[in-house]
């Protein structure tokens, strides 16, 4: 892990990256001994995870089992990926009801649940799967909801920088009694190429944006409709323009981890987020199902773009 | 909602409770106009929510889904409650998959997925669920899986207080600009009642204690095989032993939020976790899938126990 320092300031965030094999900052693992990946129901002792994972490229993550079995469906069919005749994509940590992870040629597909201590689980575990498989130059993407701010629902959200619920650009890790901070720095090269591989043809809007992260849905997100709520529309309203000027774009509940981690473990990475409503318009999520199915695509087809681009296929 | 005051000092929990139809705190939810518990696919429009859950007296939290689907069926068995004939239990949050509830007479049983954030919403919305359904005297349990300090695995402990990583007695809630405590202060009397109930033909042991409620399950537990790790055995060790010394018995990441809600809320509860290794002793959790199986469903028996003695049922 020579010259691979996991603490740096945000404008070095496009140098900080690994090259070749994954690594991990942790030396204690060592891989002849077992490693039980236990969320996902995997060990580098009951299965071959070279066998299995080193051809892997690009991570994404989204909080929807659902969604992200979706995703390795659409993934099939956009890097016209063969499957074996009599087979199908399977959900591999099926050992485990906790996360789904589905695999397309060199994507993962893997569903993360909801906050950031249920990403933090998945993430560790993804780490160290790609680290026992030896896999390399690996790209991790969140494709994922969100609310918007002064946007129009079905926008998507590139993240520029990922701030905690009261603004703060880093994630505090409990650790052993002291309170770490690791900032949550994007790559700014990858997020320029995803706003511009938007082309006019696209029935939606992609913008770039700060994106607030919360521990908290109704409350945390200044929602006058959790069963908890001890502040008035006013209050909301002015909080929320407040963080609007600030460049807030969208808000959600894993950003925050998901860029401190991938920044940290010098991972090229990106989070991409359709917005659901305007929540200065409103708090209830009430749009019609299929319309809401068809927002959820969107992130999905910017990432597939990318990863094709990167693929050279066309 | 009068007598009702949701910030109390932890020596007043006992008496800090709603009696009769369940209340929330928010002056803003109207029951005329339509509310959307969007996480579980169900509204106060589309749902005869008062039909279909006004009869509700026990709710029952654990993160993983199988498991609480399996605790339903428990209950059928152990309430000897008869399902209509061509029926079965089902999910009534099929409509979307980031939870699942099953419901057995008075009793529901709800997954909450992983950690604070995914706990909360749900919380949230059951809490509208029971206040649009008309509900009362509605009792709330944890039942789930976590590490232990110093106790046999397999051992379950039922929390007298939860703390944060740092030890701190109280959830904090970044809420619009502002940090808010709120004590995560749980029922004595629940608890002696659940802790008198095991008896000595229990083929494992129930103890008390105080539970530490994490934001991440590696370093925030001081596990030495995460993907990140800049600290040495020697210190989480002399960690361990620290939180030990002070009555921690079991670390998980939910129960924080749940007490500091249950008492914010006014809601009689508990929280009854199974151990699943000893810290002490190690991180990797390695145990047989069967003995695991057996493990997890010591909590449901104890919760069983106390629901069927509520209920008269012996």
């Amino acid at each position: 892990m020579a010259g691979f320092n996991p603490i740096k300031a945000p404008e070095d965030a496009v140098v900080n990256q690994q090259q070749g094999p994954m690594q991990i900052l942790n030396p204690n693992i060592d891989i002849d001994e077992e490693d039980v990946l236990y969320h996902i129901a995997l060990s580098n002792r009951s299965h071959d995870l070279k066998d299995m994972f080193q051809d892997v490229k690009f991570v994404c993550f989204g909080g929807s089992p659902s969604r992200m079995k979706k995703f390795a469906e659409f993934m099939v069919k956009e890097l016209r990926y063969k499957l074996v005749a009599g087979q199908s994509l399977c959900n591999i940590a099926h050992g485990s009801d906790r996360y789904v992870l589905y695999k397309v040629g060199p994507v993962l597909s893997v569903s993360h649940g909801m906050g950031i201590p249920s990403l933090s689980i998945i993430f560790h575990e993804i780490l160290k799967l790609l680290f026992h498989a030896g896999s390399s130059d690996v790209m991790f993407f969140r494709i994922g909801t969100s609310g918007g701010l002064g946007v129009e629902p079905g926008t998507v959200v590139i993240t520029e920088e990922a701030v905690d619920g009261i603004l703060r650009p880093y994630m505090e890790v409990a650790t052993l009694g002291m309170m770490l901070q690791y900032p949550a720095v994007l790559d700014q090269n990858v997020l320029k190429e995803l706003v511009a591989s938007s082309t006019p043809d696209d029935h939606f809007q992609t913008i770039r944006g700060k994106t607030m992260c919360t521990y908290d849905f109704y409350e945390g997100q200044g929602r006058l409709d959790g069963a908890f709520c001890d502040y008035k529309k006013s209050d909301k309203m002015a909080f929320l323009k407040r963080i609007y000027e600030r460049g807030v774009k969208n808000i959600e509940m894993e950003s925050l981890c998901f860029a401190a981690y991938c920044h940290r473990a010098g991972i090229k990475s990106a989070v991409i987020c359709v917005t659901l409503l305007d929540r200065l318009q409103g708090d209830q999520i009430a749009t019609p199902h299929d319309i809401m199915e068809e927002w959820q695509s969107r992130p999905q087809i910017i990432v597939a773009r990318y990863i094709k681009s990167k693929l050279g296929i066309i």
